[in-house]
């Protein structure tokens, strides 16, 4: 409750700063029986570890994650699985300096305005390096949603500054650097991201996230819709100011009858709606898009303010990414997993009696 | 934990459908002492009530709220407040021709597949005429940030289908049927309804929700940032299908030198962030928008199946809107309030004690 | 979170003053499909109504149920389901006398220094009247439990006072007017409440409470065990000191050889532990005793403080339960069965992938 | 939701088998600028800490807790406080011969039905050794409550098998092995041990746990009281079976002109209450009894069944306690500090604005 536990049925509590001794989590809920290992949660850590190409930050940390509890002979045993991963490249003394300034764009103010407290040490709690937590929880609940209904849960970038990566071909993403399915983008990005760096500057980007092999179901309306909570789950991500269902905001210029999914036997006719209705699933893909902001680290300077509120400037060194985006694809495709697990979970609780009436017709004709 | 309560500390829980008895809601954890009465939820209501332009429904609905509890010589008591909204317009005869059908666009499929079961009486649970408990709800916490804490909440909208409104004028938002900002637009807008309803079609809308005299420090990293919450807020509102927080998707094709807001002595120099840092907020002004979908139900037929699954057609007629947006005013800035509300009963749960080290920057300089 | 709701799955949140227009409340995550009318809730709020016996309050209430939501054509639909029972025996001129004076044993100074407000209006929200609705949700639990589970809950009171009465004969429960399993008592019952009430004093009673027809494996540890949750929903209702769960106290000089219950593949040996181990049901009965304190409202005078903190004396006078424990025997058993029901939806949705290794024994041999 | 967090607003989220690598925890909600440090939490550890003397299990654990986050130079930040405790003694060998046999009166066989699955290695999750993450998290809570509120928790053993324990004199309760205040009990509760371990037995327990220096208004009525969040604490600790408040159980033979705590404006009267009324506390010292069953392993060989459902007979070998209410002091008053945080925070979120109207009368006069 206070805002470090995502989930109800299936949760995970995350806890560790920046540079602090450890990062983890402890997921709850997980049923028993499901096959995993920590080489499983280690592959999709690797997926957002710094220091994996030019393009990303170049903080040296092996984010190595110990499985604490909860697997016993390899499987879970339906008690809680703690996680850890220590900080190795700690390096506090790089941030002297900003312990008595608030960097601009940055939470610090907000946090110290908060708490009366800041943990300057990189960001301290505000930093992304949180986000391993989920990536390693998000793994778990992806192995049962595949292994266990056939769920698979993808992202990839669509868009890095003002260049659009449409998507081409999906198992391009984990063959390029910048997480796109869009492979004869590659070079002119790379040429983009070295301009970038040249300039001192960073850059927002869009990333588009998908569940296929759906079921219909899922969601607890009135407020805890399925893309309500995919909503909070995207928009609660460091950077992310925007989130989008299905046709999203090109929705609201769209008339009725160019909008609607027509139903036939054969499956939907279309999916405008991103694979929700009235806040429950209906079986289509599930589709969302999500924008995230230029890091807010740059080396350009600006103007600020120190913690007794005085004018001053600040350029922030260090190393820092240039898009924060690029790294996000794996913490997305957690979030979207973390949710469809906990809906299941909640669907089944309340609704495992029922026989649905009518056939189930397919994710789209 | 079934869906159907909104916040934690401050907590509404909601119930009834379209065509039942009556709809009404719990409101648990308001702090003692608020002048409340009928009349002001009333006001709060009449504002999304049906039938008051010939651009919205024109089912009759009074829509009157009796609050049952929790108030008590004119102020709450600390003890929950039981709010009852009895349904006058019943006519669940209108519903016979869907009960076998699945309306397209609508929740309908869904709904039959996760319960087994559908209340077929015009949507049921998934109407919206569920909105109006959480506009009476919303009134009871826009009380409370107003005069305990100088928030005040607003909104409009600022596009209808393909035609932009621009925010010129808050003081007419109430003034037209529209609750647009853009009162040289009313005319064009007239026609544009006129022309749509003519064509049997509906559209989508966008709108703006702010609030202003934010305080600082509200959100709860990670998971339950401030901005989260809002976009769950706001995505959990019937046909909502994108949110945006500041710039938004704008910010993915921005450079970090343009989308930051500096911080000098005098405030912030802009609100590209839309109020939030790290998920807390600033104190700048909170600003969101929210795409709304086209109404679903219109009367250009479309292709769908029945529960036994076989492919029919189906021409929705009766009373609906032809742009669910425009009345989705009072709801967006009831939900807005709601979620400011029970975080700034979280906040000071944990941060009573704090006292801010530094001065406190203005909104904006 | 306010306090108002018991629950997580099978949740049901509670309003209402007992002199204010309405008691009522919402249950959420009802499963669907289960066959609900007023009549069933009906029954067993008639079981705790005032004025049934000359040894319980004469306050006049009918307690009407009436359902607003969530049931159609007679079967639960899964949305949320809303109850309403109109207050009619309100009389509040009666309670003004004791507006600036706290009674003694009684509620009243606590929620003064609480809220700095107080519904003065017979004790308000911490009236017992306010039971009722959980007496009403109780019954849709156990409809559920009896009917797709085979459980059923049943209680009776096993002590007036200082006379004990066995339990004898469950059959003679609903026979006598103090719901004990003793008939032969019940003739000096009747002497005994009649000299209570010509002393004008109050006395309290214990009552026992089982479940029969258990499944093994409903709890979740550490922290929710389901002796755990039984044992704040016990000490949650009013009046009461006290909870133990099979043996309980005498638990505590018991040796663990003596203790302790062997099991066989014709069941367990006993049920000194009540039905649960670690938390978890065994499938054993579950069995409770819960101690209810005398009834605090009596006419023998007693010292308290007025409102501004000066010394005076009160009398209570006014239609009260000589013994409060009396009528409680359908509240134990709403909230063993709301405990019961919430336990085994969470149950399910954790587990319902599971299939037990071993042959499940018998309750007992 | 899975059972492993306690509390709402001031949680604990525990992790970890007996045998496994670790047991842990993350406290989320703690105020910032609480001085806290790992020798403050060790001290409490090492109170419950198994091989203290020759009464308790012989096993071997150091207990040393680490603080992975949350205290940066000595304060709390308001982010959450991981813990880590390296399991040391896991000797898991022991354990084959248990693998497939329930042991009577222990978890085995629930947890088998409920998760199809069990961690035979000691108990794992069913372990008591959990206890000392509430105890770590006990200790902070302690702090705040000391430091911030002036309330002070304490616990001591009032029985142990047959023998009384009078309390004599708090400050004897750290000075002999049984954590009694009957100092001059203590000889012959050496001799009465030392006849238990010969005979191969183990006996129950009483305790009692108290908050002094109480404020009033804490407990959120009408299910979070706080006497039923207290039962729920206590009831979910290991081999709880009984819970009282104030006079408990012997409320029920009293008349109510014997149990009232009369109120003058120089204190109550008496505390049959134990310090709540309406399940809201009332400034008087909160006092509870709790009932602690015999050790379920004993020497003294019983019938038991296998995993398969076959007859078998089984003697617990092994390092354990022959009471372990002995060790559980540490426990009960972790739990009671939890509960009464977690209120305090709940207290303070809805009612921080309000001034209570009334002088505020001592404890007792």
């Amino acid at each position: 409750m206070a805002g470090n536990t995502f989930g109800h049925l299936f949760s995970v509590t995350s806890f560790g700063e920046s540079h602090g001794p450890a990062i983890g989590g402890v997921i709850d809920g997980c049923p028993p029986g499901l096959a995993i290992d920590e080489a499983m949660l280690q592959r999709e850590l690797d997926r957002r570890r710094p220091g994996t190409s030019r393009h990303v930050t170049q903080r040296k940390e092996p984010d190595t994650v110990e499985i604490l509890s909860g697997v016993f002979e390899g499987r879970t045993t339906g008690t809680p699985i703690g996680l850890l991963i220590r900080n190795q490249d700690q390096r506090s003394r790089d941030y002297d300096k900003i312990k008595s300034v608030y960097r601009p764009n940055h939470a610090d103010y907000a946090y110290d305005q908060k708490y009366g407290f800041r943990d300057y040490r990189g960001g301290g709690r505000s930093s992304a390096r949180e986000t391993a937590v989920r990536v390693a929880a998000g793994a778990v609940a992806r192995a049962y949603l595949r292994e266990q209904l056939g769920i698979v849960v993808r992202a990839c970038v669509t868009a890095i500054g003002t260049r659009s990566l449409p998507i081409e071909d999906w198992s391009a993403v984990d063959q390029n650097p910048f997480f796109c399915a869009a492979p004869n983008q590659v070079d002119a990005l790379e040429a983009d991201l070295i301009q970038l760096r040249r300039d001192g500057d960073s850059v927002g980007a869009v990333l588009q996230v998908e569940a296929t092999g759906m079921l219909p179901g899922l969601g607890e309306p009135v407020f805890d819709r399925l893309d309500a909570d995919l909503a909070k789950a995207m928009m609660g991500i460091n950077a992310v100011k925007g989130v989008e269902v299905g046709d999203g905001f090109a929705a609201a210029s769209q008339r009725g009858s160019e909008h609607r999914d027509v139903l036939s036997p054969d499956g939907f006719g279309s999916n405008h709606s991103g694979g929700v209705a009235g806040g429950i699933s209906t079986g289509q893909d599930l589709v969302l898009r999500v924008a995230f902001k230029p890091t807010s680290s740059i080396i350009i300077p600006g103007e600020t303010i120190t913690r007794s509120g005085e004018s001053t400037e600040m350029r922030t060194t260090g190393r820092h990414d240039p898009c924060v985006g690029i790294r996000a694809v794996p913490i997305v495709e957690a979030m979207m997993a973390l949710v469809l697990m906990d809906h299941w979970m909640r669907h089944r609780a309340q609704n495992a009696d029922v026989t649905p009436p009518s056939p189930r017709i397919p994710a789209q004709r």
